[in-house]
Protein backbone atom coordinates (compact mmCIF):
# COMPACT_ATOMS: atom_id res chain seq x y z
CA UNK A 1 0.00 0.00 0.00
CA UNK A 2 2.60 2.62 -1.03
CA UNK A 3 1.35 6.16 -1.06
CA UNK A 4 1.37 8.30 -3.89
CA UNK A 5 0.57 11.85 -3.74
CA UNK A 6 -1.10 12.25 -7.22
CA UNK A 7 -3.38 9.34 -6.70
CA UNK A 8 -4.14 11.01 -2.84
CA UNK A 9 -5.61 14.06 -4.56
CA UNK A 10 -7.40 12.49 -7.11
CA UNK A 11 -9.21 10.22 -4.00
CA UNK A 12 -9.51 13.16 -1.71
CA UNK A 13 -10.91 15.31 -4.43
CA UNK A 14 -14.08 12.43 -4.62
CA UNK A 15 -14.11 13.27 -0.45
CA UNK A 16 -14.80 16.93 -1.29
CA UNK A 17 -17.09 16.58 -4.37
CA UNK A 18 -19.05 14.54 -1.49
CA UNK A 19 -18.91 17.47 1.03
CA UNK A 20 -19.73 19.82 -1.59
CA UNK A 21 -22.97 17.53 -2.26
CA UNK A 22 -23.60 17.95 1.23
CA UNK A 23 -23.22 21.82 1.47
CA UNK A 24 -25.71 22.38 -1.65
CA UNK A 25 -28.28 19.69 0.50
CA UNK A 26 -28.25 22.59 3.35
CA UNK A 27 -25.49 19.86 5.29
CA UNK A 28 -22.34 19.62 7.08
CA UNK A 29 -19.83 19.61 3.90
CA UNK A 30 -17.90 16.69 4.91
CA UNK A 31 -17.22 13.62 2.65
CA UNK A 32 -15.43 10.61 2.98
CA UNK A 33 -14.36 8.20 0.18
CA UNK A 34 -12.77 4.39 0.89
CA UNK A 35 -10.33 3.29 -1.65
CA UNK A 36 -8.95 -0.74 -1.76
CA UNK A 37 -5.76 -1.26 -4.21
CA UNK A 38 -6.33 1.35 -6.28
CA UNK A 39 -10.12 0.82 -6.73
CA UNK A 40 -13.05 2.74 -5.66
CA UNK A 41 -15.18 1.03 -3.23
CA UNK A 42 -17.60 3.87 -1.73
CA UNK A 43 -18.04 7.45 -1.07
CA UNK A 44 -19.99 8.96 1.43
CA UNK A 45 -20.88 12.37 3.49
CA UNK A 46 -22.10 13.64 6.57
CA UNK A 47 -26.25 12.87 6.45
CA UNK A 48 -27.09 14.81 9.97
CA UNK A 49 -29.12 17.15 8.51
CA UNK A 50 -30.51 15.29 5.17
CA UNK A 51 -31.40 11.94 7.10
CA UNK A 52 -31.50 13.46 11.05
CA UNK A 53 -28.57 10.92 11.71
CA UNK A 54 -26.25 11.26 14.59
CA UNK A 55 -23.70 8.43 13.54
CA UNK A 56 -23.91 8.86 9.62
CA UNK A 57 -20.44 11.20 9.95
CA UNK A 58 -18.78 11.45 6.49
CA UNK A 59 -16.48 8.75 7.12
CA UNK A 60 -19.10 6.50 8.71
CA UNK A 61 -21.56 6.79 5.89
CA UNK A 62 -18.85 6.12 3.52
CA UNK A 63 -18.12 2.67 5.28
CA UNK A 64 -21.61 1.98 5.16
CA UNK A 65 -22.57 2.76 2.13
CA UNK A 66 -19.52 -0.03 1.16
CA UNK A 67 -21.72 -2.52 2.69
CA UNK A 68 -20.52 -5.99 4.48
CA UNK A 69 -16.69 -6.06 3.27
CA UNK A 70 -14.21 -8.91 4.75
CA UNK A 71 -11.61 -7.79 7.81
CA UNK A 72 -9.37 -8.31 5.12
CA UNK A 73 -10.01 -5.47 2.95
CA UNK A 74 -10.90 -3.00 5.35
CA UNK A 75 -7.27 -4.23 6.35
CA UNK A 76 -6.11 -3.22 3.01
CA UNK A 77 -8.03 -0.05 2.90
CA UNK A 78 -7.36 3.22 2.98
CA UNK A 79 -10.22 6.10 4.14
CA UNK A 80 -10.21 9.76 3.20
CA UNK A 81 -11.86 12.28 4.45
CA UNK A 82 -12.22 15.96 4.36
CA UNK A 83 -11.60 16.64 7.94
CA UNK A 84 -9.92 14.93 10.42
CA UNK A 85 -12.18 11.92 12.30
CA UNK A 86 -13.82 12.52 15.49
CA UNK A 87 -13.82 10.36 18.02
CA UNK A 88 -16.06 7.96 16.66
CA UNK A 89 -15.24 7.93 13.15
CA UNK A 90 -11.38 7.40 14.87
CA UNK A 91 -12.86 4.71 16.96
CA UNK A 92 -14.66 3.18 13.12
CA UNK A 93 -11.02 3.22 11.84
CA UNK A 94 -9.68 1.18 14.61
CA UNK A 95 -12.73 -1.69 14.55
CA UNK A 96 -12.37 -2.59 11.30
CA UNK A 97 -8.26 -1.68 11.43
CA UNK A 98 -7.97 0.58 8.22
CA UNK A 99 -4.55 0.82 7.98
CA UNK A 100 -4.01 4.14 6.83
CA UNK A 101 -6.57 7.75 6.44
CA UNK A 102 -5.62 10.91 4.30
CA UNK A 103 -6.91 13.99 6.05
CA UNK A 104 -8.01 16.27 3.94
CA UNK A 105 -7.43 18.91 6.72
CA UNK A 106 -7.60 19.01 10.67
CA UNK A 107 -7.40 22.91 11.63
CA UNK A 108 -11.09 23.15 11.35
CA UNK A 109 -11.01 20.14 13.95
CA UNK A 110 -8.42 17.48 15.36
CA UNK A 111 -9.38 15.31 18.35
CA UNK A 112 -8.53 11.59 17.86
CA UNK A 113 -5.57 11.64 15.56
CA UNK A 114 -3.21 10.74 18.65
CA UNK A 115 -5.41 7.73 19.36
CA UNK A 116 -4.90 6.93 15.90
CA UNK A 117 -1.22 7.30 15.59
CA UNK A 118 -0.47 5.19 18.99
CA UNK A 119 -2.73 2.49 17.84
CA UNK A 120 -0.31 1.68 14.31
CA UNK A 121 -2.70 4.30 12.33
CA UNK A 122 -1.14 5.61 9.32
CA UNK A 123 -2.52 9.81 9.44
CA UNK A 124 -1.22 12.03 6.58
CA UNK A 125 -2.83 15.32 6.44
CA UNK A 126 -2.94 17.44 3.41
CA UNK A 127 -3.92 21.15 4.62
CA UNK A 128 -6.45 21.45 1.55
CA UNK A 129 -7.56 24.83 1.02
CA UNK A 130 -10.92 23.72 -0.52
CA UNK A 131 -11.49 21.26 2.77
CA UNK A 132 -10.85 24.04 4.93
CA UNK A 133 -13.32 27.23 2.64
CA UNK A 134 -15.93 24.43 2.72
CA UNK A 135 -15.66 24.03 6.70
CA UNK A 136 -14.97 28.01 7.17
CA UNK A 137 -18.02 28.40 5.67
CA UNK A 138 -20.07 26.09 7.51
CA UNK A 139 -19.28 27.44 10.97
CA UNK A 140 -20.05 31.10 10.06
CA UNK A 141 -23.17 30.56 8.47
CA UNK A 142 -24.51 27.74 10.16
CA UNK A 143 -22.28 27.78 13.54
CA UNK A 144 -25.07 25.65 15.89
CA UNK A 145 -25.19 22.91 13.08
CA UNK A 146 -21.40 22.56 13.53
CA UNK A 147 -21.65 22.36 17.08
CA UNK A 148 -23.91 20.12 17.45
CA UNK A 149 -22.32 17.77 14.78
CA UNK A 150 -19.49 17.88 17.35
CA UNK A 151 -21.41 17.46 20.44
CA UNK A 152 -20.97 20.58 21.69
CA UNK A 153 -23.67 23.07 23.62
CA UNK A 154 -24.91 25.80 21.42
CA UNK A 155 -22.14 28.96 21.94
CA UNK A 156 -23.44 31.21 24.65
CA UNK A 157 -24.60 33.55 22.12
CA UNK A 158 -27.44 31.60 20.85
CA UNK A 159 -27.92 30.11 24.30
CA UNK A 160 -29.06 33.73 25.55
CA UNK A 161 -31.76 34.03 21.95
CA UNK B 1 -26.86 11.13 38.20
CA UNK B 2 -27.00 8.89 40.93
CA UNK B 3 -26.69 5.00 39.90
CA UNK B 4 -29.16 2.51 41.57
CA UNK B 5 -28.35 -0.55 41.22
CA UNK B 6 -32.27 -1.84 40.51
CA UNK B 7 -32.79 0.98 38.32
CA UNK B 8 -29.54 0.13 36.36
CA UNK B 9 -30.92 -3.89 36.22
CA UNK B 10 -34.40 -2.55 34.35
CA UNK B 11 -32.74 -0.75 31.76
CA UNK B 12 -30.37 -3.22 31.51
CA UNK B 13 -33.40 -5.43 30.86
CA UNK B 14 -34.56 -3.63 28.09
CA UNK B 15 -31.23 -3.67 26.27
CA UNK B 16 -31.18 -7.65 26.54
CA UNK B 17 -34.86 -7.89 25.25
CA UNK B 18 -33.35 -5.78 22.08
CA UNK B 19 -30.99 -8.46 21.88
CA UNK B 20 -32.97 -11.12 22.45
CA UNK B 21 -34.86 -10.05 19.25
CA UNK B 22 -32.24 -9.10 17.19
CA UNK B 23 -30.91 -13.12 17.48
CA UNK B 24 -34.69 -13.87 16.91
CA UNK B 25 -34.02 -12.02 13.56
CA UNK B 26 -31.21 -14.11 12.84
CA UNK B 27 -28.68 -11.07 13.75
CA UNK B 28 -25.84 -10.75 16.35
CA UNK B 29 -27.83 -10.33 19.92
CA UNK B 30 -26.49 -7.13 21.51
CA UNK B 31 -28.69 -4.54 22.08
CA UNK B 32 -28.73 -0.74 23.95
CA UNK B 33 -30.59 1.75 26.03
CA UNK B 34 -30.55 5.28 26.31
CA UNK B 35 -31.97 6.83 29.38
CA UNK B 36 -32.16 10.94 30.09
CA UNK B 37 -32.98 11.27 33.86
CA UNK B 38 -34.85 8.39 34.59
CA UNK B 39 -36.41 8.07 31.27
CA UNK B 40 -35.73 5.60 28.10
CA UNK B 41 -35.29 7.99 25.39
CA UNK B 42 -34.50 5.20 22.70
CA UNK B 43 -33.38 1.46 22.29
CA UNK B 44 -31.36 -0.27 19.78
CA UNK B 45 -29.87 -3.01 18.77
CA UNK B 46 -26.98 -4.48 15.83
CA UNK B 47 -28.44 -4.58 12.56
CA UNK B 48 -25.49 -5.81 10.41
CA UNK B 49 -27.70 -9.50 9.65
CA UNK B 50 -30.80 -7.76 9.27
CA UNK B 51 -30.05 -3.67 7.33
CA UNK B 52 -26.70 -5.14 6.26
CA UNK B 53 -25.32 -2.70 8.06
CA UNK B 54 -21.36 -2.47 9.51
CA UNK B 55 -22.35 0.74 11.82
CA UNK B 56 -25.46 -0.31 13.42
CA UNK B 57 -24.01 -1.93 16.39
CA UNK B 58 -26.17 -2.23 19.66
CA UNK B 59 -25.07 1.05 20.84
CA UNK B 60 -25.24 3.13 17.65
CA UNK B 61 -28.37 2.12 16.24
CA UNK B 62 -29.84 3.38 20.17
CA UNK B 63 -28.43 6.67 19.64
CA UNK B 64 -29.53 6.71 16.03
CA UNK B 65 -33.22 5.71 16.91
CA UNK B 66 -33.06 8.32 19.81
CA UNK B 67 -32.54 11.23 17.05
CA UNK B 68 -30.81 14.61 17.32
CA UNK B 69 -30.40 15.60 20.78
CA UNK B 70 -28.79 18.47 22.46
CA UNK B 71 -25.07 18.18 23.67
CA UNK B 72 -26.59 18.99 27.31
CA UNK B 73 -28.86 15.26 26.79
CA UNK B 74 -26.25 13.56 26.03
CA UNK B 75 -24.39 14.86 28.85
CA UNK B 76 -26.97 13.57 31.27
CA UNK B 77 -27.88 10.27 29.97
CA UNK B 78 -26.60 6.94 30.56
CA UNK B 79 -26.04 4.26 28.05
CA UNK B 80 -26.86 0.59 28.69
CA UNK B 81 -25.36 -2.40 26.39
CA UNK B 82 -25.87 -5.93 26.83
CA UNK B 83 -21.90 -6.12 25.32
CA UNK B 84 -18.53 -3.97 26.32
CA UNK B 85 -18.44 -1.50 23.60
CA UNK B 86 -15.99 -1.92 20.69
CA UNK B 87 -14.06 1.43 19.98
CA UNK B 88 -16.78 2.65 17.28
CA UNK B 89 -19.24 2.79 20.06
CA UNK B 90 -17.18 3.80 22.84
CA UNK B 91 -15.97 6.49 20.25
CA UNK B 92 -19.46 7.51 19.45
CA UNK B 93 -19.57 8.04 23.39
CA UNK B 94 -16.88 9.74 23.73
CA UNK B 95 -18.21 12.24 21.11
CA UNK B 96 -21.23 12.94 22.68
CA UNK B 97 -19.86 12.96 26.16
CA UNK B 98 -22.06 10.57 27.67
CA UNK B 99 -20.71 10.11 31.18
CA UNK B 100 -21.57 6.74 32.12
CA UNK B 101 -22.31 3.19 30.13
CA UNK B 102 -23.86 -0.04 31.96
CA UNK B 103 -22.21 -3.18 30.38
CA UNK B 104 -24.23 -6.01 31.00
CA UNK B 105 -20.98 -8.33 30.51
CA UNK B 106 -17.26 -7.96 29.52
CA UNK B 107 -15.68 -11.58 28.98
CA UNK B 108 -17.09 -11.78 25.55
CA UNK B 109 -15.27 -8.83 24.82
CA UNK B 110 -13.48 -5.79 26.22
CA UNK B 111 -11.10 -3.24 24.29
CA UNK B 112 -12.23 0.30 24.97
CA UNK B 113 -13.18 0.73 28.53
CA UNK B 114 -9.77 1.37 29.43
CA UNK B 115 -10.00 4.19 27.02
CA UNK B 116 -13.22 5.09 28.56
CA UNK B 117 -12.42 5.51 31.65
CA UNK B 118 -9.01 7.46 30.84
CA UNK B 119 -11.20 10.31 29.35
CA UNK B 120 -13.46 10.24 32.36
CA UNK B 121 -16.34 8.16 31.18
CA UNK B 122 -18.11 6.39 34.35
CA UNK B 123 -17.92 2.32 33.56
CA UNK B 124 -19.89 -0.33 35.40
CA UNK B 125 -19.96 -3.84 34.41
CA UNK B 126 -22.93 -6.02 35.38
CA UNK B 127 -21.31 -9.61 34.46
CA UNK B 128 -25.01 -10.50 33.67
CA UNK B 129 -25.57 -14.18 32.91
CA UNK B 130 -28.49 -13.68 29.99
CA UNK B 131 -26.06 -11.38 27.99
CA UNK B 132 -23.07 -13.67 28.63
CA UNK B 133 -25.51 -16.76 27.37
CA UNK B 134 -26.66 -15.05 24.09
CA UNK B 135 -23.23 -14.48 22.88
CA UNK B 136 -22.09 -17.74 24.15
CA UNK B 137 -24.90 -18.93 21.67
CA UNK B 138 -24.07 -16.62 18.99
CA UNK B 139 -20.03 -17.68 19.22
CA UNK B 140 -21.16 -21.32 18.54
CA UNK B 141 -23.63 -20.73 16.29
CA UNK B 142 -22.27 -18.50 14.04
CA UNK B 143 -18.61 -18.00 15.14
CA UNK B 144 -17.64 -16.54 11.77
CA UNK B 145 -20.88 -13.44 11.45
CA UNK B 146 -19.34 -12.33 15.05
CA UNK B 147 -15.69 -12.21 13.97
CA UNK B 148 -16.83 -10.08 10.92
CA UNK B 149 -18.78 -7.54 13.62
CA UNK B 150 -15.79 -6.97 15.51
CA UNK B 151 -13.71 -6.66 12.31
CA UNK B 152 -11.70 -9.89 12.46
CA UNK B 153 -10.52 -12.46 9.62
CA UNK B 154 -12.53 -15.77 9.49
CA UNK B 155 -10.78 -18.22 11.51
CA UNK B 156 -8.03 -20.34 9.88
CA UNK B 157 -10.64 -23.56 10.35
CA UNK B 158 -13.33 -21.63 8.44
CA UNK B 159 -10.98 -20.64 6.06
CA UNK B 160 -9.33 -23.77 5.05
CA UNK B 161 -13.55 -25.13 4.14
Amino acid sequence: MTANVEDDQRWLALAVEQARIGWSEGGIPIGAALVHNGQLIAVGRNRRVQQGSVIRHGETDCLENAGRLTARTYRSSVLYTTLSPCFMCAGTVLLYQIPRIVVGENRTFESSEDLLRSRGVRVDVFDDLECRSLMDRMIVEKPELWREDIGLEPSAQSRTV
